[in-house]
């Protein structure tokens, strides 16, 4: 009963080698990924049984994107195929203060236009524990909110645990109506994730005494923000990560956990970073596994705000860490010494 | 009074690198192009006053698309910028037996979603000698094909000579709605462009006794069908390429080209292929470039045969080649003698 | 019961890219494969139930070359994890007169030194329809050699169409040993692959009136070998590939099947070669598809032939051409005209 | 009247990729760029209708380095053609405390060899704000000194704004000529641009109680010294750069503006350093920019600083920034939160 | 009399561009090097008589292994050829808290089969001054045990200086192992070059007060380690490298020296890291130059630590500064100024 | 007394990927080389004791320049350091009837600028049987004619063979001056090398009943010529090869041998061209290892021509191929068969 099913929207990433811009671009690299995505292929790569739900063109493309969560250890057996595209955006990765840029062309991918029929969601279900989705998908059409809206009614009716990554995207939908879909969903939502951002706009909670951008962080702010949330939607569990962007290549990363009861804050790691990417979808997969497999509340806490640190020092949306990779960090600490 | 004025859509084209597959590509080599732009470029290299009109995304990959035909010398001061998207494809290089694969992803583009009102089509005009077009652009949308009437029909009362390249792409339309558009889009065009399939597809006119995908090829029969056409459209020149396509590494090229009185085929040329995309672009141009320049019939079609076999032999969409480097072939001939 | 298992060792191949020497290399590119991977990879993409046996170290390398399996869809359950080293082979491509050159270094394998007790053979069988080896595993270690009379022995004992590939390897044994194993082992075998030198060495026929490496073919003398291996061994099937190697550049390729009362020889293809490596695999894939579909005979040969001509315009092992780029081929034969 | 004319050389930078040394390259990136087309590149892609000045072969590479700047919107039309070759430097990226290295390979080139009758200065002024030389140019021979002085002359005689970038290249000339003939141009500059060492070596002027190599900076000692220059060259402004070399990966960066009244100190940037090319000649455009702009003092030195700041976290000779992200940078701090 | 002999094994690294991760390389970079084929190379550039010793297989590697050591200026006049393999390593560059990883697959290799007849140890050490050594190559195999003794032997014999480098490898002999062959080996040594855990493990002996990996180093105890190593094995010279490792990033690297009367400890170096590799044999290369040119402790050290600290600033396994580099960083400090 | 001199210059190519066109190029790979370099690399790789004399500047690329010969095993012993600059040229490669160009920058080189006194000439041919030489150097300028004749006039006086490689360069001198110099070098020349262009022009000989360039080849009026020529300067042996343009991809490729009595011809060779530079110099070095080595006219003409044929397969200035591989053609036909 350990089986993890998350559920969105893949996309092609496309990336200069390196520092170059994109308008300089000679050639892109090619990364397949996406938030949920991310997730699923964590857990697989930790061994969890993780299974996949999207709808993928029927092509070179979408081969591909499905490849390449085969190729991590996920299901994928429950993926629909049809729809006219594949979602792409253009990643510039920055450096020093210049900030890396996401250039987003979704608008009518496949996923975007699916809807529930496309899906065996009792099927994907079955023996699930867990469901796993974001903010993303609801955002994308106005038929992926209701198939967002059906997948979690249904998880909930069959009893698996839900959690959602909040991840507001401005690009997709308004403040507004990312509050009246997020807050409408949130009835069924066991395990609620974010940063401070996310919270504030997608459900209009905000920590005290804090700015995280200007490296002011309240954890106390946090710890009263997650008690508050907690009792209004009644989460099992609150969790967010932090990041302080010094600058696009250094970045601070911690994150907080509260179970209604206790509330953890991890140690900070400070990241010369490879690919941000990704960051909030590993702490997700790393809390979701400590979780799944009963550890306390601080060796989750703890377990995976490692885990998305080292995903950090990755190129790609996936996280390549195994679980061995993430007990070292925790055991052997930050100092980087070479492993032969 | 030697302007030439071309409109159409810019695409970016990602291409694997070499023969790997789009499925297993790491990385995508980016090449800007799109059929007008290549005819614009490949003006402006021959050294003549070529203007481009397109509508581009406001983003780095509109930058760059704009940076690709300033590069060559392509006058953009009528370039419009707004929009959702720049149009993509991903176009896989074939070998031996098996075929190149282009996917198209252009759904939704800035020039797809473009009117008249986007352009000022009397300044891009003024002081021109010719318009070209392609059957590509009114088969985007319905106000892209309202776009290419108007530019057309203003092309017309101020005098210009229109040229179109009829390039009838399945994925965009019906061969019926092609017929239709096409054929009454007629009535303004002087010189008329394409192979084959287009002119059967797209003008509902066929060579007798050819079938050039089998290497049978009757000069006869296309000298009569030139004339049929010349007679019912009134054009100027017919003119028409020829792709024995023996594999996907080695094609034959030639061209036909009929000016009302004579007609005239070209010298074939065996190409073992680099990159055949462009072919019929770069020989639209290079019949443009002997016109504009007053060659004659005959040299005008070799010249344009050669051209766009060379074009053939670079990487990329555009035709790299200068006037002095198809004079040389066509001096020389095809026996590519190193030059130091 | 159209499961199809295949057993053998995966290699990391590295390659210089292009046509560099590999002496001259400043970097490799990394392909995984091998043999009777190819064969489950392909079958795989081809829409079958395929599963892989093989032991892999427990390694990045070892975890790379089952994400590329999973990444095509093989059955990966049965895999093993344990050993030494994944074997390597570098791989110089040639080109005109000069050959490719593989320098193996596979000694010490994980695979080499694996047994039957590594495997849950009658899991990996059950429900299986088929197994197919080649002659490369037993020639690989005496365990190795145990471990596939084992596998074939118990396939047969569960009732599976067994297949081989003899593909003789002379870096790992001498012709007296290869013909003494593989001849014991052909009383598992219902179908028979291999080529003229594979025949020659591993089980002592030879076709009369050929000599394939100057172009010299006696389809009749093929014919004649084959009846008397099927009359010796009980083959179902007889099946030789024909490589006319005019150059490391340019091959001519077909294939010839008997399957106990009729002969068929296949198109002859011409392949400007961009990766020969995998032809004789993506073969035997080809074949088995047809029979297990139920296909005649002159259309699972001619199926197969055209599936592996294909493979040989790929990079990389894996055949990554589908079943309806193979009937494309069939349908419109090689001109390579190319796909929008 | 907001024309901006620069002249210079344009050299092909050759660079490894990544840290590798030149001793080990396999591959060298191409960069075209040099000072004052750094300046023309930056102020064309600010919206500004920016011309350069320079001289190339008619070859490939001078095509290449012709295209490099009207992709970026230069105006061209002026650049003679001619001459036997294009300058070139090899250039090694240093790491931590092993420092960039540059080979200049740049005698005899088209510009070296260029004078005044290759030119059409009346023209290319014509409609001009302004004329932006640097200090490289009348070093590379007796022909390009008197060049740049006719160029400065002319200038001034039509009423430009003349402002030189001092930059010392020890490899051209010696301190003593140098000083001669940098002195002796001061009569036609408005705004005078440099660092510490370029002043002192080219025009004898050293601020007090400062060793910026050292990281110890006098701003006072700064504004005495550009109040000592303006005295003695009229100049209208006064500029300098300061570059605190950590290592050659991290460099602060900041820049100071005198008017011949008030004297500002921008903010100071830590740099994780892409490529610490150009960034001197792109303080001038920005510079420029903010005052052809009418900015304030303030305004406009920080404008420079970040525009320079940003240029540095670059791959290549031009800065790709916009006014945009610029003010972005001003406005937000150089956190470098990823932009979606 | 300034010839230097070296003798180890060479492998070739394997090594992702940039930060991939082994699991997700497409393709590998390659180096050969191997230590103290790293202190040959290094001599041999800073203008010694280098000479190395090793066996490789006669195969396309062994040959570009051969190559370069040939072009970096070592006499390879004695290198044997024969055996079955070059030794590889697969190298994945850590980041930030993620460590470098090496797998090594060295087993079988030409040299770990070498023994004393492949090679003419008196031709070699003829006119030679030194002998260096790692702990490497007497934990390849007992042959290569053998091999180490019998030259080091052979080497006091005919007069040469010995060092040797501690260099323990956990993947090839256990510690207890490693103590009893070492301390055998210590009678031939003069020079004993090592890290904190090298002498701890390999000769027993630990500094006092120090936690290297803690950035907690005592320098006087140090100092008293050495004076007991020196009592005990009769060194002439005791060193040791301190790598401070705070991230797989960023390092400290200083060393420490006695000659049995003075004992020195270098400037420490903060490292942005290229590649860590080679570090301690780069050290060892600094410090027999320096002893072999007769330069004062102090000097010696300082060389030493500078050269080694320079390495990591490049790519791959050699040091290639040259003494000149060297000397720049000892004159003008490690600010990292471009050199035009 | 098998020791071989060579002399020469050194270039650095820089050539874009595959067929990328050198106004597109972002990147060059880069080889160094040069003609004579050529000879003595490959007769280093055929196992004889190659000398090569050039001067270099001291700098990354004159050192890497040098480590380039030296991984070949020739001695380097006797270059020169000093100068300003290594010669270069930019190599772009064609495809079907675009030919390959050459754009060369090596005014003001090293070499060019060199003269006897750089040289220690006794001390390099020391115990030399043969200097080659070829008909660029003494096209460089004046002191490079001067040190040409010097370098013959001593190689002659110490009884070495002589052999040159005629080679005319028409970017460096016109015919006239070609034909003077070169006419008054042959006094010390025995063996003449060249193609029909080179004899012409260099020599004013020419073969009856020839045009090379259309395919036509009169083996008998080579031989008149080949009499003619010997019996004019006294030439022990004239050689030439035979290129026949079919396009920039295909070439055929033959030898003429004739020494004094008898003459042959070589068997052709169908190339698909990898990179046909080097090709005569390849030549050169298979007929001077030929001779030296005592072979009959017959097998030196075909060793000669087959190794230059191979040369045409690989990347770069230098024949990377051994004389196994020599005789593997020799013996094995063109059939590329793969070797394992």
């Amino acid at each position: 009963m350990n089986r993890i099913v998350t559920m969105g929207e893949m996309m092609l990433r496309l990336m200069p080698r390196g520092n170059l811009r994109l308008e300089q671009a000679a050639s892109f690299d090619a990364f397949y990924g996406g938030d949920e995505s991310i997730v699923a292929a964590s857990l697989a790569r930790f061994g969890m049984d993780a299974a996949y739900l999207t709808k993928l063109p029927d092509s070179p493309l979408g081969r591909a994107a499905l490849s390449s969560l085969r190729a991590q250890g996920v299901d994928t057996r429950f993926v629909a195929f049809g729809g006219e595209r594949l979602g792409l955006n253009f990643y510039e990765t920055g450096a020093a203060m210049r900030p890396s840029r996401v250039i987003y062309d979704r608008a009518g991918s496949s996923m975007a236009e699916a809807s529930a029929s496309d899906f065996d969601l009792h099927g994907a279900f079955s023996g699930a524990a867990w469901l796993h989705v974001s903010g993303i998908t609801p955002a994308l059409s106005e038929s992926a909110r209701t198939l967002t809206e059906t997948a979690l009614r249904t998880a909930k009716e069959l009893g698996l645990t839900v959690s959602v990554d909040l991840n507001y995207r401005k690009k997709l939908w308004s403040p507004e109506r990312a509050r009246e879909v997020m807050t409408a969903l949130m009835r069924y939502v066991d395990v609620c994730i974010g940063n401070e951002e996310d919270a504030a706009i997608a459900l209009g909670f905000t920590p005290e005494d804090t700015d995280v951008s200007r490296g002011r962080i309240s954890v106390e702010g946090y710890k009263r923000m997650f008690e508050r949330m907690s009792e209004r939607f009644s989460f099992r569990y609150v969790a967010a990560t932090l990041r302080e962007s010094r600058s696009a290549s250094d970045n601070g990363w911690s994150a907080l956990v509260y179970d209604g009861k206790e509330f953890r804050s991890s140690r900070r790691y400070d990241i010369h970073l490879v690919d941000r990417g990704g960051g909030g979808a590993s702490f997700a997969a790393g809390l979701i596994y400590g979780i799944v497999n009963r550890m306390g509340l601080e060796e989750a806490t703890e377990f995976a705000a490692a885990a998305s640190a080292l995903k950090q020092t990755m190129l790609g949306d996936f996280n390549l860490a195994t679980v061995q990779e993430v007990r070292e960090l925790l055991d052997e600490g930050p100092s980087g010494r070479v492993q032969r």
